[in-house]
């Protein structure tokens, strides 16, 4: 923020973690907060009879919408986003991505404490291209999935099978994981009831695609990036959306910290299209 | 919003010409405004000496970045969105776009009230291929002016001549129009000391590039749409712009209408990038 900024709320010493000022915008009123969903509840008390897990897509998007350069997401958001995305992940049973996100970056999917209960790592793929040695930075005692099509031939199952438990699936129509099945699978098999789901731009598509999503955690960075589409990535990336297939959003709340905004929003299908 | 939204702050009668609840959430105090923007004034008072005119954007967006599908904007945003461009427009004294935009769909750059200045149309072309009769609706004693570039050949001149004033601007090394000498011309020449630019992507892009843009608006539509990137648009079309050309964004103030909100950012060019 500039020299607009307004003066403090005079709440005294509330300040993150990493001592910047954290603002819980809506609902009001304006308050200072330690850190943002610190009080998250997965799956919410109202939610927790459903056949498959609870699902929440975790995202940071610059201003002009792009999630990633160059494959890779990391740089984007600020340390308060990174200490959220770790709050996500910590009120969750497991943790998925795709095995392309997995395949761009260096990553880890636990949390930074090592005596605490670490979230399930999932990573789901169609063919079994999965670096896990190379590029999946496992916490102490992490658990670790791999979700793999039926559709996959048995010597992928077997290579796989030597670096973590595997789980296969159905396949659906194009021999991808068949979303669905999986995460009824998930919660019936490994009791799954929450799930942070973190990229890439298919998995988010698809799952919203089959009206599989709860909640949408968007991270807005006050940054302009531009790049073209086999450069960068969206928060989606499949075909435009049919009007029956596109899930209403309702702002649950909006913390600000610094100029970087935390957008949680709730989907659903509007009443008319629902099945 | 859901269930979640917070009760009236209890102003009483506060309400938009749309008879929708506006909030603006930032800075605070929380308070329910008429209308959004509607005190702004450009150029601020601060910079009423610049060579060039005082120049925004204004742009409407999913939440997964899209701002337009099948080359149009509209329909994306929400009628108070387009109030929203109705008062930044009417704060301007001119509203810019590229040619492609108007190719793409029927539109008009005035206002909806006929007893006031209209501000003044203009249209970036670097070809020439300007449908102004077939898409530009013309509101009562607009003017409309074409920025040519000096380029493009004198049949072209004269063709656009039948159609509206056209203003030739030496071109860029790549034959565009130069835009820095065209804003600089636009104040000279016109008396043009702000502008509101109303896209697209690639004359966003470009204006950002160049470190001729103040201020950004974006509406953040509570929407999903995906799509490919050929059926869609983003605020951006370009090259990833450079560390040295990103410029560092400053968030001045949030609105909220139904669960649309409204992001103000100012520009600038960080101090170690700065010419």
């Amino acid at each position: 923020m500039d020299g607009r900024q307004p003066a403090s709320l005079g709440l005294g010493q509330v300040r993150s973690l990493q001592g910047v000022k954290i603002l819980r915008l809506y609902p009001p009123p304006v308050r200072e907060v330690f850190a943002i969903y610190n009080d998250l509840d997965l799956p919410p008390t109202a939610n927790r009879e459903g056949a498959r897990p609870y699902v929440i897509i975790n995202t940071v998007s610059s201003v002009d919408g792009r999630t990633a350069m160059g494959g890779k997401a990391a740089g984007l958001g600020s340390g308060i986003d990174r200490q959220t995305m770790r709050t996500l992940r910590s009120r969750a049973d497991a943790v998925m991505i795709g095995a392309g996100t997995l395949r761009a970056e260096r990553l880890t999917l636990g949390l930074d404490e090592t005596d605490v209960p670490q979230p399930l790592a999932i990573i789901v793929t169609g063919t079994g291209d999965v670096p896990l040695e190379e590029h999946l930075m496992v916490e102490g005692g992490q658990e670790v999935l791999i979700l793999l099509s039926d559709a996959a031939p048995n010597r992928v199952v077997e290579r796989l099978l030597t670096l973590a438990p595997v789980m296969r699936v159905p396949a659906d129509s194009t021999g991808a994981v068949d979303l669905e099945k999986a995460l009824v699978a998930l919660e019936a098999e490994r009791g799954v009831e929450s799930l942070v789901v973190e990229g890439g731009p298919g998995l988010n598509h698809a799952l919203i695609s089959l009206n599989l999503v709860d909640e949408l955690f968007v991270t807005v960075a006050p940054a302009l990036l531009g790049g073209s589409p086999d450069q960068t990535l969206t928060l989606l990336r499949g075909p435009t959306l049919p009007a029956r297939d596109r899930p209403t959003l309702d702002l649950v709340s909006i913390h600000l910290s610094g100029d970087e905004l935390f957008l949680r929003y709730s989907l659903a299908r509007t009443p008319s299209h629902a099945s």
